[in-house]
């Protein structure tokens, strides 16, 4: 379905590879046709492309002893997750090995004073998050799915608090990595900022296993609020929406959330959350603060919401209430696949400046009231990010096609407002092309720094750029 | 002075080459020993060396014409702004051509709606505040000195706010980029969050010139808040001081500025600015936000200070008090050196974890009283980051010695508590081998992106580490 040349040839793996990786995985190294499969498949649209072998790793020294193997042995090795990157992030094109790092699920040490915590790759947020809330602190980021936390730091991920806390850019103030050499390196101290030398934490966050292979984390964390508050409010027009966030931003309300899902994604939500909110363009939002200080944010909102063509807002400040607002914002994606049975998701991703915004989204909501197959439309609103899910049907080449065209549309639009063709998927597969059209030259030195990093081009190749 | 093995021998620039920069530059080129002392020389407690040339760029192309000749020849090239970095970051240390960029001073273009500026790299920061201001807007980064921004962005500056704000790391959007191979590369587009590729941005905030010569920055704006409130409080303790910033942290107050300035660097202040704080221990505030809110803050935190011995607030929300206020603190490191006549600073700058900074700073002040040199300390306590300023001699060598052997006492402690030896100025050529005792291997991997990128060592060779 992918419109990439993609090898579906098993990789000819050396003579005696296979028992070198058994000597050190054991029961962990995996050459069965189920759990290839499992991790040569994506969430999104892309081809499942079956690895020659996967191995779940315990430690760093698990990992070094992977990598060395794979070098001397010339394979491909992919680092793997949760699975739940959607630009087809941990295919194995090339097949080689998969390393599964969800075994590695170890909080390492949390230091409460220093608001930051050190936890190993296969952490998965949510487990973070229940870990934490005892020292009352919290990890902000949060895509979609139930990711890990070296995953969300391979693809620069976000999620729905950006626009306050940032993204994995922000978040991450150090890394342990094993590189393509096979040394186990540490890329920073663990103070808040630091001028040492090239900022390597930024280079690996973001690089999606190509450089190398993430296996702890130190993250930034956050206190909890001592008062939140969330609430949904509909609107008559999309700019209604997209103009009360951008006013409340440039007054400086410091919004924690603020999210846009347009009438369609609405449908959906309610469908598959079993919610009855009027299917309508809405945004949901959260406030932090100081209970004064959230009240004072609010009531700026809702009357910027109110001058917008908003209705009323429906507010909620206990926290199951809450919860059952943001699962149904965080299932958004499964809601939009669950519009039509047996169908597959193809997620875009754009991000423009938010003085764009309305006009983007705007002149994308055409084209979808236009096109045959559904597009919902969900989106950080306060980043400037959004993202229609086409939702296909597999069997159907003709809507892949279709959802290809509409993306193309989509992608040269927010380029031409000076926005990105991703705000937070990453380009795994299916950016490729537009990574050239967005960055030009720049993307010679990023080949420039793989060469020089992976000259055997062993770490996840095929992702970012073609070499 | 350093204890570095800097060449004084001119290099041989080959024939014609002054002839091809005369081709490009004309009147801009310089050859004298005053223009060329002048790029030579530091604030610091630096050795003055001559590069062998200096011209001055107009325009991106222009250092394109710069870099391409350079390459040709096999002649370094430094990139040049205002000369306020302090380890030595733009000492032509093999000679070769200062290219400087303080010419280059236009303001591209303001995005008021986004909370964006395009600047070229010769923009300082105080010209571009007062072009701001019209607009409601203000950029938060605040080294010391006037820098430009293009500096800035080379040595990951920060400053005063960045407790609130972050530093460059946060504050560049965007960098238009001359690579050792002449191209003229845009790092990323406007939007304020991508996951297309590798960080390129961030490869080149810090690099000190090392890997390109940024020529225009976009950089991240911030609103100019309602209400701006500041407030000085001296403390009996040091421990006080600190403890009340962590905690007003850990209560999630967004302070916008909190410095710590130690007894001895309050007498020089009071000295240089003519003013007449009590000379103890002391915190500059500065609160952000609605009038309300700034109220909530500064309750918080008084409440704070009073609970950890500190004494009265003395407050300014006049505009032209708290300029005076903040002017003499930005002239701290000039009224070190006020201290004693005909003397050189000697500046320091470690971060640590917030949790250890009170300990770090004790140890530090005790050291400094039983050395013969003055070491005033100030610090930006919100960040974990301070800075001891040996006021010296230049022409006693001991002394430089016991500086050198303070800070080498200081930057161990600093890392035995998991900091790092530069907060905010950069590895230059006075930090060299801390980078190594800091990163271990990962220095390596930095050495390696460096080799692929300037494969010539052309790039403001001998800085950040040893090839």
């Amino acid at each position: 379905m992918n419109a990439l040349p993609l090898s579906m040839e098993p990789t000819r793996l050396p003579d005696g590879f296979i028992e070198s990786l058994r000597g050190v995985f054991g029961e962990r190294l995996h050459l069965g046709e189920a759990m290839r499969s499992q991790h040569g498949s994506s969430e999104a649209h892309f081809d499942t492309i079956l690895p020659d072998a996967v191995v779940f790793a315990l430690s760093t020294e698990d990992v070094v002893a992977a990598v060395k193997l794979c070098g001397a042995a010339g394979v491909p090795i992919i680092a793997y997750g949760a699975g739940t990157s959607i630009e087809g992030n941990t295919t194995p094109v090339n097949g080689g090995l998969t390393i599964d790092l969800s075994l590695m699920d170890q909080i390492v040490r949390v230091n409460a004073e220093d608001f930051d915590v050190t936890v190993q790759a296969g952490v998965r947020r949510e487990q973070l998050n229940e870990h934490l809330r005892d020292v009352g602190l919290f990890f902000p980021i949060d895509p979609g799915a139930n990711a890990t936390i070296g995953g969300m730091a391979s693809t620069r991920a976000s999620g729905t608090n950006a626009v306050r806390y940032g993204t994995m850019r922000e978040a991450v103030l150090s890394l342990r990595v094993v590189t393509p050499d096979g040394r186990d390196i540490r890329t920073a101290r663990r103070a808040r900022k630091s001028a040492a030398g090239y900022d390597l934490t930024r280079l690996f966050v973001g690089s999606e296993g190509t450089l190398g292979i993430i296996t702890e984390i130190t993250l930034r964390l956050h206190g909890i609020p001592e008062s939140i508050l969330s609430a949904v409010c509909s609107f008559e027009t999309l700019s209604g929406a997209v103009d009360t966030t951008v006013q409340a931003i440039q007054l400086g309300v410091p919004l924690a959330r603020v999210e846009i899902l347009d009438d369609v994604q609405m449908r959906a939500v309610n469908a598959w959350s079993k919610l009855d909110y009027p299917e309508k363009t809405t945004l949901f939002f959260e406030f932090h603060g100081s209970e004064r200080y959230v009240q004072e944010q609010v009531e700026t909102v809702s009357a910027l919401a109110s001058d917008n063509g908003g209705g009323a807002f429906q507010w909620s400040s206990l926290p199951e209430e809450r919860a059952r607002l943001w699962k149904a914002r965080h299932e958004a994606y499964y809601a939009a696949i669950g519009l039509r049975k047996g169908c597959v998701g193809w997620p875009t991703d754009v991000c423009v400046p938010i003085s764009r915004l309305a006009e983007c989204i705007t002149e994308t909501k055409k084209d979808l009231e236009a096109a045959s197959i559904p597009g919902p439309i969900l989106g950080h609103v306060g980043d400037g990010n959004f993202h229609v899910v086409f939702v296909i049907d597999p069997n159907r080449p003709e809507e892949a096609a279709e959802a290809e065209a509409l993306n193309r549309r989509l992608v040269q639009r927010a380029l031409d407002m000076d926005g990105t063709c991703t705000g937070e998927h990453g380009i795994g597969l299916g950016k490729q092309d537009w990574l050239v059209a967005e960055l030009g030259d720049a993307v010679d030195i990023m080949r420039t720094m793989k060469r020089a990093m992976d000259p055997q081009n062993l770490f996840n190749p095929g992702k970012i750029f073609s070499l």
